[in-house]
């Protein structure tokens, strides 16, 4: 680029891989935190935060090349990233689309953090179960010892 | 985005703020880390890994709206993005750009983790020096007590 020109952007495309639109405004660094993306991978990555949508005010969007998201990854979307579209692209082609969903019960997805609730007695063949209290920020509780935990604990423990 | 339709990615443009450009790939998420960016600010931020490049093989692209860098933080981006451009947008204008360059000697920009090294005396007057004694991987070496501190160790050092 250089000086007096127009400060215009490349398009970045992908021709294969998946598309995350309509995440959370400022949610975005976190989606590729959970995906477990450095960009050392080597792939094309490309990702837009706050811009603006038609269907909500603001919005962030990741693209990455290469790579498809299994349900587990969905799963861990939908908790930080709620409302978010998932599009598989295939030749340039959207050949799948996906709605993330926040479910109201989440189950075997968190971990619970106190550690004298009976999800983390190592006898006991309990499944940690969840209900989201509230969507936006998020706060889930814990089923069985009503601990609260909310969007930066989660994404910790996605992350760790 | 509907299912069939090709995955355009629309051009996120921004009128005023910074374009970094020549990130040494891989490392775009480095250079946000150093500027304290999370997406959290509200301002756009666009950002884009190992894409193709006429001048490096590949490289990394950053872009925040609203935002110009002052001396420290491009100081600080050489050292995990040394050959990157920055390039100060205004009205869509490049009107200012600059060569990020690694000097071959760095003052009082790195601390050195040897606690017992005389730059961490209290009662020394003395500035912490480093010589670059690798480019690639980045390598640096303290001047009083010669400890070696390597790229991750200073992005973490940025990002305290």
């Amino acid at each position: 680029m250089s000086k007096g020109k127009e400060a215009k952007i490349k398009i970045v495309k992908i021709n294969d891989g998946t598309v995350i639109d309509h995440i959370r405004a400022g949610h975005a660094l976190d989606v590729l935190q959970i995906l477990g993306i450095t960009g050392k991978e080597g792939n094309v990555v490309m990702l837009a935060m706050n811009i603006k949508s038609s269907r909500i005010e603001t919005k962030d969007i990741v693209k990455i090349e290469n790579r498809v998201l299994d349900a587990a990854e969905l799963a861990k979307i939908g908790l930080v990233a709620p409302e978010a579209t998932v599009n598989e692209i295939r030749e340039s082609l959207v050949v799948n689309k996906t709605r993330v969903q926040l479910p109201d019960m989440i189950t075997d997805v968190i971990e619970c953090p106190n550690q004298r609730c009976v999800t983390n007695q190592e006898r006991e063949p309990i499944v940690p179960k969840y209900e989201v209290i509230s969507k936006n920020p998020i706060v889930v509780k814990c089923q069985y010892c009503w601990t609260l935990i909310n969007e930066i604990d989660i994404i910790e423990q996605f992350t760790e």
